[in-house]
């Protein structure tokens, strides 16, 4: 047994705890509090699972799916998370969340460190089936959580129905089913004012 | 595409937002507050992929592991947690998780509660060594932790060393590598008096 090589993947699962305290604009379910980046994870993780058959590429890889989503927002320990309709916030969120990237996973032994760095690079160019899923996901369930509450956090920010559908376009090329249902979600939200047009 | 179906399973998508509100007794790593079970199987998830070399048997199923560490907290949401050093809490835990599993499980379509259903057992089990392996990252994850806040909680709780050892004892089945690991960190937590004898 390789001691180094443990004792950094131990200090490794050590710093990711630090993810727990990242938190998103989407709020819970029961709106009494912001999402965690976390738990986040954990939501679309068991959405890759239940909701697999309904990929666009029925063969995509379920493990490689798993992986990116439970990997994708880890860089937010350094670059924290960037609200997706602030778009000052979004100019240099490439830039801080690279910086990120090579200090995170560099904790690793590097086997380890390139591994978990191509799965996020993976999820982020969103070209393979199994990317482009877990953004399909990753855009799926934030709208989940703004509709069964209400759309408290988008009223709060001012947002309209346009940049909605706008954010949900990646969906489309992830699943055409998941496309359909969040354009209804939205439809609905609409017509129930909880999102100005 | 099946519209009940899909329903179902969106339905079960939105009921497991609430295992972000079940608190365990487990502090994060900055002591500022209880971790909630959500965050926690997303710890369990990442430590499965890190760690996945140390399992006692080598060729375990990283997938079936992934998804049993993911689903294996889901019956919280109607029994809540319950503290491992609870014993009065330990008496009816079985009987009140089993009845959550019958509830939460066949919210979704037949085929997908089985198999939810059938990793939760196997989870707890403890037999088969994707088991064995996922209930010693479960065991190891709140040890770090404590150890990582100073043993805080176990102070709170007036729990003993040996209380500890008994409860990381199926570490040793699913990894002997990360089960002499938990015993140094009990023995350093004693050596720093984080935890008394």
């Amino acid at each position: 047994m390789d001691r180094q090589r443990f004792e950094k993947q131990i200090r490794f699962v050590v710093e990711i705890d630090k993810l727990k305290q990242i938190l998103r604009q989407t709020i819970t379910m029961d709106a009494s509090r912001r999402e965690n980046s976390a738990e986040h994870c954990w939501h679309l993780a068991m959405m890759a699972i239940l909701l697999l058959e309904y990929a666009e590429n029925k063969e995509i890889d379920l493990l490689r799916t798993l992986k990116m989503v439970l990997v994708h927002d880890l860089v937010e320990i350094d670059a924290g998370d960037t609200y997706c309709y602030d778009s000052e916030g979004a100019q240099h969120q490439t830039e801080r969340e690279r910086m990120a990237a090579d200090r995170v996973f560099n904790l690793l032994p590097e086997d380890q460190a390139n591994h978990l760095r191509a799965l996020w690079d993976e999820f982020e160019a969103q070209k393979t089936p199994e990317a482009q899923f877990a953004v399909a996901l990753d855009r799926l369930q934030p709208l989940l959580n703004n509709y069964h509450t209400q759309g408290k956090v988008w009223q709060q920010n001012g947002i309209h129905s346009h940049q909605v559908y706008k954010r949900m376009l990646p969906i489309k090329e992830g699943s055409s089913i998941l496309w359909k249902y969040a354009s209804e979600l939205i439809e609905d939200a609409l017509k129930k004012k909880m999102l100005p047009s």
